[in-house]
């Protein structure tokens, strides 16, 4: 009796611990799954910033960065960074790859999630390429990110050295955001600024060519935002879904609190100018805010959040008027956002954790971490990505021809421009063209000049014969 | 023996019930964090909706709620919401807010559902605001709205004194769409129409401006409303994954069943017609039925669903010839699709739910009761609306200035219009405006006559001396 | 004492098995609401891939098909496709159809799931019928696609006599994906091509209208397709998980690879062309690859979808020039991609399935069964798809008139174009015309000969006088 009794209630533990297992590796699975839509939410980020002429291009490589880190983070990368623990703690390269996935189904989960935010990386240092690096060159730069770069930071942070530490980056401000931001920061920098970039008789054509696009990608971001920040538990049981919650609250609250603050402080700094209420500054701001709060949301307050969600939003505009004040053309704002609240993010966990913060009287210990781990990510990363654009400039893959660059590289490489208009009835064309015919009415007061003086004179010269 | 027993069975009891908890917990935070897509889906369907000219403003409005919408709900709203449950009726002042979270992580999935749902609300009124509101006006409005309006209406109704009445609205065609509906009913009136909008000369004007992102809009929100509705159980356990199913299956047939209706009524109607297959109306019938079904979903039978949905495209295409005739005008069809259906989809509960309904001879209390509810959702929202906009029109925060109104906001306040189009080389804008000569053909005509009319004139004048 | 405990522990096991059940529940219709969200992927890739002037035309149908498949299913095909199993095998004809639903609730789920993919799958066919079928006759055929030929084919495969047989098509690259292909293949055919497809004069008119609207699609398809691939366990319990994660794996691996081939393929072809990137051909080849994956990702290795992707590719690829040669006009590329590489697909299983394929020597009876499978998936539907369209040619309901096939269907018959360009502030269209000014100057040298020959022979004339 006894022993059945035993046997019975240990079976039962046993079916109890399997679907706490499924229940966390479902969660992964999904949140990794709806992580990849981050894709959708880069393509049209960066093809709604740059200008119409570069659509097309830019939104080739991040679709193309997609599937190579996927491919690159299967067969190479994520080994790297699963690393053999206890046993290297520099890198993983003993680990396994995609290859031998079979005799690991427990890893199926964990590599869906990891090789989605490798792809969200990735598509973050593509903001630096913008309009005028090389597209084979872009591709063999994320192909060396997603393969190397990247997840030897990811080992770092939650598996290595720096893990052992104590480094705290739930969902990766530092090991993601940062060390893809500092990748756009050099490779901007190396490319140099697009022609007549800084000339202030071209500012107005390098006003982002469809808000809407923004909006449609940040508002896509800040749902799969949650998912991801909410999935980095890797867990459901055993109270892991209060985290959830907590950090789901807490991405909600930071993103909202960064896109106010940016979107009220436009407001007040052009309140008298045509250009008071701006779309791409609260999408902006909110994506500053979910940048920040990325590293610490799992054991913050909601307050915290909503005070981390106002530092990042004052960075983003810190850190983009320092870079536009140096000259460093960012076309999408990738450096202060990713960069520049990367970094800051990365450090709230020292501040505002409730079970390792500065506030919370735990010492400045965790702190110190933080900081030494961005170090490490800004060092490791730029170090890279120096190495390879000066390869790739050797190469003369770098950045594009100069009739390429002014041209745009839609029509010039990518077979022609992104979208057309084109009405093709009389009536339509009519009913659309109606407001040209306005505008041909003030044109035409400086040409009715030039046309008359013209004609008088051929006029006066045919009289004269 | 029997001690060990008891407790081994007391302690595996115990860990089922922390499953279902996990299980119950994640759904709801799941959904809400979903339904937050269901803001992608307003920003575009009323930035569709509107003329060229005010893409930009609307989705400025849009983005600016879904924060404000969060931020209130946190610091006062969600305190509201929950109440004191038995202590104070009338609203839950006294319950915690945002700030007391940390107490209470049983309700983070719950906040994170309700923000989300507040915040689609709040993108409904907006609706009524378009194209003429001003932005500060509108984001006070928007504040007061997700503050307070709003959060009183659902402690009412899954709370309060409606609650304990018997109220039953599964999720929220009354308190939810209907309160804003009526929202967006009291701004648009007090607004008054567009400049022009109902000059049969501009008629052509106000068609909606980007028919793409309606639908863009639309089968986004279909999707949403699948998880919107279903995740209204807050629950996946003991059999609440059933109510799940059912409610997921009516969302679907009603509306197909909506959209289809006001597609082939538009065909019938407009058979002869240049204009007799709309996109904009499947999508909006589409809506309408989704609007109609969502206050039942959980306990009727599908046939119900099919029925509902077209009675919600009836009352969407009713109401809108009303108002139309009334000369409201509402750019974006918010009223007729959430004030209208919201209102009929309040009353099906009281007829074809399982346990409650007219039509399965449980008598006609519940059906009282949801029109009690209603009207007290309209008394409601309508004072405070009209109250809200009488202040700011004191405070010239209400309507926009003429010129704003006539050129659009996009290029008055917003900094510029939302998207354009450049192409760059010769040969692609040769290709491109290969049309337009044509177009200038059939114009070339009368201006051709004109032009020799002056030319003729000037050289007889010229010949004449 | 015995009593007791067996009584407690059978009660424990059923709890247990509740969950199990409300797990695998919870999963198939979760990831069934997801996939609805392919409708978006579907009108927007069919929607970019047109020419503008039929934009809206093709999303109508789409649109329209969502709802219609939903509401046939509901009505008649989830009948026919469930069957009465062990009765009837050649259909599911006696089976209950949606109006005895409330006494299944088990298979509200199954529905949910089923009715998605159906619509994703009559929204394939729709791509033959783009730009010149009859919108009516569109309907119609949708309606018989979703109420009888589909049903019938999933039926047989996940049901009936090929069940039986041992088919296996984990989600349906035969059984959806060359069904619907094959449907497509026939329209088109039955069609005849549009109006000057194949005259070289015409080739630069038939570019894809916009590709971002492409992009957009394909990413929301592929993040869909982890959901919608991935939801065919019907089951997360039992170890089901892992199978949801392999196949998630394996769908990543076969998209990724397949538009990695196609891009580099296509650059490799097209390397001294302007067009040497095309962000259409990344997305074909994604979605190629993603086809071929489908019908075996539950049970291959990580190689095997990486190969599938690439195989994929290479039939997307052929195909698409064999229909090209022919002159077959395939508007959006669904006969290349779904019948092509469905058929391709649904091969692998018998090849690379690790528990029936022959590369594990489980010998060729599985590669047979497969085979037999996807000739009658084919018969079936193109016999179906045949008679369908010549009833609708007989009734005048397969081509467009031809007005309407050459100004195209949304100007003639949806109301106008999709979108609308329109700025309305003089300096606004200063600057966004500036660029007409430009080519006005190259148009104007020939245009000012001309003008100057007038105009001297009129001088002349008056001169002569």
């Amino acid at each position: 009796m006894k022993e059945s009794f035993d046997q019975a209630h240990y079976d039962i533990k046993q079916e109890i611990q399997h679907y706490e297992h499924d229940l966390d590796h479902f969660w992964t699975a999904l949140t990794g799954a709806v992580v990849l839509i981050m894709q959708l939410g880069f393509a049209f980020l960066e093809g709604g910033c740059v200008r119409y002429r570069n659509i097309q291009s830019i939104i080739i490589k991040v679709y193309a960065n997609t599937a190579i880190s996927i491919i690159m983070m299967w067969i190479v990368g994520y080994g790297l960074m699963m690393g053999k623990t206890n046993d290297t703690q520099f890198n993983g390269i003993s680990g396994f790859s995609g290859f031998r996935f079979k005799d690991h189904p427990e890893s199926y989960a964990d590599f869906i999630f990891n090789s989605a935010l490798a792809a969200a990386a990735n598509s973050i240092v593509s903001g630096g390429a913008a309009e005028r690096m090389s597209i084979p060159g872009y591709i063999a730069l994320s192909a060396l990110f997603s393969g190397f770069i990247y997840p030897i930071c990811i080992h770092w942070a939650f598996r290595g050295w720096l893990y052992d530490m104590g480094y705290h980056d739930f969902a990766g401000s530092g090991a993601i955001h940062l060390t893809a931001g500092i990748g756009a920061l050099v490779v901007t920098y190396m490319l140099r600024p697009r022609t007549n970039r800084f000339d202030p008789e071209f500012e107005s054509q390098f006003k982002p060519a469809n808000t809407t696009f923004i909006c449609l990608s940040c508002l896509t971001l800040y749902m799969a935002w949650m998912c991801f920040n909410s999935g980095s538990t890797l867990a459901l049981s055993n109270g892991s879904v209060f985290t959830v919650g907590n950090s789901i609250i807490n991405t909600m609250v930071g993103g909202a609190s960064g896109g106010l603050f940016v979107f009220f402080y436009h407001y007040f700094t052009n309140r008298n100018t045509e250009n008071r209420f701006s779309l791409v500054m609260v999408c902006n701001g909110n994506l500053a805010g979910l940048v920040a709060v990325t590293g610490s949301n799992d054991e913050i307050e909601q307050w915290a959040a909503f005070i981390i969600g106002i530092v990042g939003g004052i960075i983003y505009i810190l850190v983009a008027k320092i870079l536009h004040k140096l000259e460093i053309d960012d076309p999408v704002d990738a450096i202060p956002i990713h960069a520049g609240c990367g970094l800051t993010g990365a450090m709230f966990p020292g501040w505002f954790d409730r079970k390792r913060g500065i506030y919370y009287e735990w010492g400045a210990y965790q702190w110190g971490v933080q900081v030494l781990g961005c170090v490490c990510f800004i060092a490791w990363s730029a170090a890279w990505h120096y190495v390879a654009c000066r390869i790739l400039e050797k190469l003369n893959l770098l950045r594009v021809e100069k009739t390429q660059d002014q041209e745009g590289l839609d029509p010039t490489v990518c077979g022609g421009h992104a979208f057309f208009y084109e009405p093709v009835r009389e009536q339509d064309m009519k009913e659309y063209f109606s407001f040209q015919r306005d505008i041909q009415q003030f044109d035409q007061v400086k040409l009715n000049e030039i046309e008359n003086d013209d004609r008088n004179l051929s006029i006066i010269k045919q009289a004269d014969k």
